[in-house]
């Protein structure tokens, strides 16, 4: 018998009548002939209104306390999953994080899974019933409750098709699937049928906001085929998947844009084995997530440092910079706040040559200054100005013929 | 170093400030140089919130689900506080049903606490911690969680001094204690300084909305003062506890009525042993909780047996009256739906006269119908019209001098 995860994100259970919509579908699943287990994420805008709570307390929460407060979000999805699922005739049973051994380790409110003990799920799946996991969430091995960060719920549902051999994984959400670029930045963005992880991994972290990094990575590690698509339609969304080569025809995928980014500037450093390993050991001690590195010689032969965080880290991300600057005697400390990230992806990058020049050209036409540039094997990124962020897109998008049907 | 629970009903913790205020209640008693631990219960109408939620889904969900949404009204507010203490520069952990360690049996929305594994709370106290417990909850040994009724975390919070040794348990509530009677229905009501455990119990169960019963069986059992008293004020409240000589000086101690009943009465059930044992194990197998059972003979030696429940299960109680019915051949089967009782309660009744007959003149002169009566040692019980409720509580407690000062 198959067996399919299904992930429901927060506007695809936002009230009882979009609740019973998820249920009717796995449902449908379930009479299909199909295992069915659900991941879901907590209702709406109530996660947002719960940190909204606690802001109301406090300035600074202990990230313990609002692991404890955050995970009720899917814990009431879930059990009204089930109600619905019970009331329209058949079986169903929630499960919080805890309860399906999903544990985790013990960095609240980023924690990584690290195993998923799925005996519960199998036992209750052999019952016959449709599984209703809580997102997001996880116990460490000491019994605290964690989190695994802000839309984690995908990483939860391919983690558990992984684990549970899952045929598929289908991403509910308000989208119909991944476009070239945001259409809100890009009108004539269009929907892509078929991408590979790896592109879909650059996509995402550049700030594509339709699925989860390390849901992607994941999916790419156990080879769970991903299907983002819409609750509120029966349309085939983007099937994330292992590349196939009509993909290489494609030069660049898709183009998007990531905003509220900060930069910080280290001048100066010595140029000696070792000083980027400690550098970045700072970083992860203060869990801050890193976005880009970028590290050059400058004309005396010292090592000039940049890296972009998001600004949500920037308080933490500035303590990290004056503990480096302080070990390394950095002559020049600089924080480049806002700035934002637009580039383009595309597998079939690695074998096309020009992609590059291709970019900068479009950028250079439509008047926009570039601070620094990254580049990966499928990727090219340029730090701008936040303000140019819209006309870089459409300009890009344009220059690669991403409006036009492959 | 002496222990105490403080217990914070919704409306103590309704908002960002009461949660504060509570917050600093406990914060003094730490400062006070005593080991502190909290039971806190859903903010204000956030169980009823969740109730309507999930009637949205299902007119008749299951329990378990009902008991997986409903415990985190109790998780938001447990992390809630934790943060206002720790805002507040001392340290407070907040701990879920299952963290303690409190297992309950599996009867899911009226679990028994079956164990109190308290080794987490004491590890956390003897680190210098506030710990804040979920009220209302626990698991059952298989790690199900389970609620423990509406109005239990008083169970919770006198359980837990039980199981700790605390000096005293305080229920912060959002009236200043308790009352000769219901102060919306005679605005005569006295608040009563001193009452036995015995009294409350009656009084409690009688519909005195202050105290869940359970709670005051464990005080009794474990010799816990329990203190209840107001969260907006520092007045001292009653405190309940264990019978003293001046008590008996008082014959009634207060009145109460009970709405929302419903009786069922069998008559013509076979007049020998073994019959109301079976009876009543209809009634327990349907979880249908008993209000009062009253069985006499009728003049051909048939036994007539009337119990009383409340409304919320009229539906199970008709099934078991059903059952019950046909299993005995009873000739005849009536629902008196809805019902009210009338109490007086007193320790002191146990050592004076007359009080049976005041109480029965007090009705009839107030032109009050009394369908049946019940006794028990330190109270009297007439069932009556719910449309006289009023002015027979009125009648009672003038003619018991319950207004003046004892």
């Amino acid at each position: 018998m198959d067996l399919i995860v299904m992930k429901f994100g927060g506007t695809s259970v936002a009230d009882a009548e979009r609740i019973r919509r998820a249920a009717r579908r796995a449902i449908k699943a379930k009479l299909d002939g199909q295992k069915v287990v659900m991941v879901v994420s907590a209702m709406g805008k109530t996660t947002d209104h719960l940190i909204a709570l606690a802001g109301e307390i406090s300035s600074d929460p202990p990230r313990r306390e609002l692991d404890m407060l955050l995970t009720t979000g899917e814990q009431v999805s879930i059990s009204l999953m089930a109600m619905a699922i019970n009331d329209a005739g058949h079986e169903a049973i929630s499960l919080t994080g805890g309860q399906i051994g999903l544990i985790t380790d013990a960095v609240h409110s980023k924690a990584r899974i690290q195993e998923i003990q799925a005996d519960r799920i199998r036992k209750e799946l052999d019952n016959g019933k449709i599984v209703i996991v809580a997102g997001f969430q996880g116990i460490d091995s000491t019994g605290e409750i964690t989190t695994l960060g802000r839309g984690a719920s995908d990483t939860t549902a391919v983690a558990l098709a992984a684990v549970l051999g899952a045929k598929l994984c289908e991403i509910y959400t308000d989208v119909d699937g991944v476009y070239t670029t945001d259409p809100r930045m890009e009108p004539k963005a269009r929907k892509i049928a078929r991408i590979s992880y790896d592109e879909m991994l650059e996509l995402a972290s550049l700030g594509a906001g339709v699925m989860h990094s390390r849901a992607i990575e994941f999916g790419k590690k156990y080879n769970v085929n991903i299907h983002v698509r819409s609750s509120f339609s029966d349309t085939e969304g983007t099937l994330i998947t292992h590349e196939v080569e009509q993909m290489e025809h494609i030069v660049v995928s898709g183009a998007a844009v990531k905003k509220d980014l900060v930069q910080f500037v280290l001048v100066g450093l010595p140029n000696e084995p070792g000083v980027a390993a400690e550098l970045f050991a700072h970083v992860a001690k203060h869990n801050v997530v890193v976005d880009d590195i970028i590290q050059t010689i400058d004309e005396k032969g010292a090592a000039s440092t940049s890296f972009t965080v998001e600004r949500g880290d920037l308080a933490e991300g500035k303590l990290v910079l004056q503990e480096i600057a302080k070990q390394f005697n950095a002559t020049r400390v600089v924080c480049n706040d806002p700035v934002a990230k637009v580039s383009v992806v595309g597998v079939g990058m690695r074998s096309h040559t020009g992609v590059a020049q291709k970019m900068f050209s479009a950028l250079a036409e439509a008047e926009v200054n570039i601070i620094a540039i990254t580049t990966s094997e499928i990727k090219i990124s340029c730090i701008i100005d936040p303000g140019d962020a819209v006309k870089a897109l459409q300009a890009i998008h344009a220059a690669f013929d991403l409006d036009k049907e492959a």
